[in-house]
């Protein structure tokens, strides 16, 4: 079997919405795609074969968290992460360095990267755009990103500038010490805060030395959707047409409508997931807390509209229960669930594209969340 | 849909094991048969779908707990167990006293019952054999069992024949609590400690009241194993051949072959999933702690003969990081595989008997455990 050549294809359009799919080593994603995390080589509290019953079709791993355990090097020796974690679809690794600056604050920062200590056993470690890149190719992941300084925000125009042009150069030596291999892809990402014309001076530098595909990063750091999408709006017209734009880190179903509507075709958050553990359920009515005492007595699914296991097969009363009683199902079931409702929620934008009714998808979307959730029985 | 009368069919044996089938309202159940535990209503980290294939026919689920939360009524109103958890196999129940016994130290025996606080809530509750064969209904369970008095090991001659002659005044009460529908069953418990005399007094009082089942309590409480054995050996002969025989809470796998070798025709016992949500798996070679740095590195299955998700998917070395990492996918999978191990277990036994071979089984089986782990790599 030959492995097919890492692209793109803009399938169709609706304004500035794009339907597009993603060729990889490990196989293909259509787009717009979110993409669960798998932190630590796992999407926590489930099976690889319940993650690709969502619909999922690429996984999201971190950087930093493998690289300290199991390490990079033992995921390489075991025949990388798609094996050992047994996800044989498309993998996104970020670079790492998100985590660095949000998770460690044993770090220290110079022109060359950022030296930190593992907060599991105090070890030295060094991440360099090289040393990213390394890890990265270790990892097997099909698109790997770049080393970037995410900035903070709020920061000022200067300090915006400042970290945006140190990520340029360290975008320029991630290029260089990537390996081009069939079916592997290497994203850049564009910062420059909330000021257009630095997004604009960002773009410029990365298409100047050529991605397979570009994110959009340093947004929903508490800028709010607003401004978020008053970026998206003007930053997302610079970038090529014929390659893939991934909103890092986004995000609330709203986000993904509105960023949808804008041209972005891939997303990783770790909402779906995150709130699955801790009770809070996405449904087409808005968000919805089981550990609600009004749920203990109600035979009713979730979401009646869900096709999911946790849908399908219980009750919101007994749902209520396992989050009651900290019984790991709770959290498995309602992964799950969150994960098929973006999953379903992606394919209805792609089908709206491609119908060119994406205007009265978002629309019918809006107006169901406005509802809230069903009433108590 | 006609609904078959509680039954049990004898269909071979091999010197005093047995090879039998336990008709139900739920379906049937081969037998020697390992019951999983269902605590609260799930069995900890499996969707039911998972437990199924590990082959388990039916679960145990535990009275004190659900009385608790979310409460037996409340189990009735969502349409009993089997709905509620989405486990639509056979269900059996214990009595909850075991739990007061050993769980509630708010307690207060009479000759009516025991009288305890929720620890949930400090809310009273009274349970007696009664009350608890009335919660049992609400539970659906195909199996009832009665309440009785666990007697603490060690205890003198004296308090075991009074706290035996006690259980046996509530089995009485148990059975009459009883109503009778066609599926449904109820077994009576046989007391008496590690005297054997008293084991038959507890054996004629109960075949003089007539059960469907009986159970043999009160051991695995610290007497080990050679004791329990010589109890079985004392006790059993004494029960009825044409009913299931159930021994409670037990036990390592060497346990069940010895009981089954004498005549045991049921188990249940939280060991394969305790043991897996703390990193002990058990294999054909005997016990292996997955948290041991040697797994750190070792492509190999935590089980090379074992046919279940984990063993065929999945190394040594993920199944290491996922405890070190404290990911739940660790305690999902060697629980899933810590079941189907015991499951394929009694598969082994329920063959060995048809075949007349449980002696050579048996001895394969020690001498297979005796080996020890694989050696590491």
């Amino acid at each position: 079997m030959t492995v097919p050549d890492f692209g793109f294809e803009l399938i169709g359009t609706d304004r500035t919405a794009r339907r597009g799919r993603v060729t990889t080593a490990h196989g293909t994603i259509e787009t717009p795609a979110f993409m669960p995390v798998g932190t630590a080589g796992t999407v926590k509290g489930l099976t690889p074969e319940a993650v690709a019953e969502t619909g999922a079709e690429i996984l999201l791993g971190n950087t930093y968290h493998l690289m300290l355990r199991p390490t990079a090097e033992r995921v390489d020796r075991m025949g990388g992460l798609h094996r050992f974690m047994n996800w044989p679809k498309p993998i996104l690794t970020d670079s790492g360095g998100f985590q660095v600056m949000s998770l460690n604050s044993l770090r220290e920062m110079t022109e060359k990267g950022v030296t930190f200590r593992s907060h599991l056993d105090g070890s030295k470690h060094e991440l360099t755009p090289e040393r990213s890149i390394d890890i990265q190719r270790m990892l097997d992941a099909d698109i790997t990103m770049v080393l970037d300084e995410c900035t903070p925000h709020p920061a000022t125009r200067e300090q915006t500038a400042s970290s945006m042009a140190l990520s340029m150069r360290w975008a320029a030596r991630s290029k260089q010490a990537f390996v081009r291999r069939p079916g592997y892809g290497l994203f850049g990402i564009v910062q420059g805060g909330i000021y257009i014309d630095l997004r604009h001076q960002s773009v410029a530098a990365l298409t100047g030395i050529g991605f397979d595909g570009y994110a959009v990063g340093g947004l929903a750091v508490g800028e709010g959707q607003e401004i978020m999408f008053q970026v998206l709006d003007g930053t997302l017209p610079a970038l090529p047409e014929d390659r893939p734009r991934y909103l890092m880190g986004v995000g609330t179903p709203s986000d993904l409508v509105g960023a949808v509507q804008r041209g972005i075709d891939m997303f990783d958050c770790v909402m779906p997931t995150r709130s699955g553990r801790t009770a809070q359920g996405f449904t087409r009515r808005g968000k919805v807390n089981l550990r609600n005492a009004r749920h203990q007595d109600d035979p009713r699914p979730l979401d009646a509209e869900c096709r999911c296991s946790a849908c399908r097969s219980y009750s919101r009363a007994y749902l209520h229960h396992l989050f009651r009683s900290e019984e790991m199902l709770g959290p498995i079931l309602l992964t799950w669930h969150n994960l098929t409702y973006y999953q379903d929620l992606m394919a209805g934008l792609r089908q709206a594209i491609a119908a060119k009714g994406l205007d009265d998808f978002a629309a019918a979307f809006y107006e169901a969340q406005a509802l809230g959730d069903i009433p108590a029985l």
